[in-house]
């Protein structure tokens, strides 16, 4: 894939760095760490520090310093897991018809916003214009991030909804360079993720992202979503898979032909001193905090190549994040990063070998 | 000076890594700041890991991957101060007779550990063995850092245990490689301070070192005790002025012979946001999440060559610390630890020039 910002290898992992950061690590360490894309979020950097700041300092990619293609959610997901703070709520809260989400209407979405509690609105044209004044190189079309649990007849309503924003999102869309890509949704249903996804390929759109509920999902319905879509995925269009970055997920993904995931779990991991090795084709998590490690001399893994397995033991990992010192942070993300950049190293090769 | 890692051109600032890290900065930054220096802490790193396990692992410039120099303490400072958690507390508690420090004899110090509240000794022989199992380049003697107020009958005692304290250190010493300093003490009195200078000067020490009184001493106090011991201090070793580093003190305190100063100042306020500005000869601190600002286009100090001002916005700078993300300590740390470093720079030009 090509974006303003460089060329991306796919299959590829696109780290999310939510408001403008990878947590600790400078984006002058991006490239000797393999890092060719991040994922922005929409709804934070509206919260703040507002994107008609960002606008006004000359996008994101001059405001955050970030040299490399970088994409933006719509701020669907968060309009539906977050508004409640906690997604397990929102779900809750919405079965009861104490919805945080104060209304979804064929407008938009109204809601209260989790940082000050004042009603903020959502709308499809509200996103990409928001999305355009970020400036991120691929941006996403305004979804609503279904509930887990929802009726067939819930989801498809939510779902031809939108179908319907996607359409506004197009015709909203400035042609100003970025790339825009549709959302399949459906939910849990195979008929109305097919449908969708049929919906979505009519498009006039640059990519197709596949959208997941919001929160709640197992690792088999995970999967299914992907194997029901993938014949109806436009050949010459890139894929992303919104939310997916378990290790064994995204193995399962690349086959059905997925280009790039974002997920959390390798920068969010390392923050918690879980940290990845890899064993020929095989990994494992390893957590830096057991007493085990104390005095263990070699790196998290002997032959990775990252600077932090090349000059710092697992004894030292387990010093710095049993005293709770912002360094372990620093080396745990550069090596979990490093090791996701690798993975897909690997599993290109391996496609191009056949 | 010259250390087995390497040249330190004097005046220098030597920033405290006191678990054996700079907080946010990985060592690979260290050359580019200018950080030629860290001070680490012999009783933090024998809370944990413990001396044994940085010796294990081949000595802390190895275990920290840290190729510069570094100083330790003798843990005197920690052992009177930290003992009952709060400096304040621990002044408090010794006048009411309720001291967390149990015990001090001519044989060393027993105290809580406020870690666990075991109870451990520091003694001239004790902090001298884990100072050498850390094994940093330059070593301290044990010495009593007298607290705040104490009367001239305790002090001079005080004082004269210090002297003690410090010829079972010179016995206890390896010749290892490691130098050794001597602490001036002497409290709040002139007599027994230039007492002390003249008793260190006279013993077989690669260094001297002024030390303070626990915590509480005003600008005032603490420059006087600087011009008091001036006279006394050997001409050809070089003198390093123990947790110091307000800008307005470095200055105040260089032309009497300073040659190395030790302060969490520069690296605790980047933690707060709070970062220093040059203007020609003057310099004023600024906190970066002041609402001014939230817009603001320029760097922290346009004509700064380090990568936070080369790169980034006070406008990002105050996104970062208001939403708490990680990057803005390191971020900040990197700035003032730069501009530390070039303080320096300017102040040993000044010197050439006379």
């Amino acid at each position: 894939m090509k974006t303003p910002h460089g060329m991306i290898e796919t299959p590829a992992f696109v780290p999310v760095a939510t408001k403008g950061t990878l947590k600790t690590i400078p984006p002058k360490d991006l490239k000797e760490i393999g890092v060719r894309a991040a994922f922005v979020n929409t709804f934070h950097l509206t919260v703040h520090p507002g994107v008609d700041v960002i606008k006004a300092l000359g996008g994101i990619h001059k405001y955050a310093s970030l040299d490399i293609s970088l994409m933006s959610d719509s701020a669907g997901f968060q309009v539906f897991s977050l508004a409640g703070k906690k997604p397990e709520r929102a779900v809750r809260n919405r079965e009861e018809d104490e919805i945080p989400v104060k209304k979804i209407t064929e407008e938009g979405v109204w809601f209260r916003s989790p940082r000050d509690g004042k009603e903020m609105i959502f709308t499809p044209e509200v996103s990409i214009r928001n999305q355009e004044k970020i400036g991120a190189d691929i941006i996403m079309a305004f979804d609503e991030c279904i509930y887990y649990g929802a009726n067939r007849e819930y989801t498809k309503e939510a779902t031809e909804r939108t179908h319907r924003w996607l359409l506004r999102c197009i015709k909203t869309k400035r042609p100003n360079g970025q790339y825009l890509y549709g959302i399949i949704q459906g939910g849990m249903f195979k008929d109305l993720r097919i449908e969708s996804a049929k919906f979505i390929a009519r498009q006039e759109v640059d990519g197709v992202a596949i959208g997941g509920v919001s929160v709640g999902e197992s690792k088999k319905e995970l999967r299914e979503q992907v194997r029901w879509v993938a014949p109806y995925l436009a050949e010459n269009k890139p894929v992303h898979l919104l939310g997916v970055g378990r290790v064994e997920d995204i193995l399962d993904a690349v086959p059905y032909g997925i280009d790039t995931f974002d997920c959390v779990e390798p920068t969010r991991l390392a923050r918690k001193g879980v940290v990845f090795q890899k064993a020929g084709r095989n990994f494992t998590r390893i957590d830096v905090m057991k007493s085990r490690y104390r005095r263990y001399k070699n790196p998290i893994q002997r032959d990775c190549k990252c600077y932090t397995c090349q000059n710092f033991s697992l004894s030292f990992l387990h010093h710095v994040f049993k005293e709770r010192e912002l360094l372990g942070y620093y080396l745990a993300t550069y090596h979990n990063l490093f090791f996701f950049a690798d993975l897909f190293g690997d599993i290109r090769k391996r496609i191009e070998k056949g």
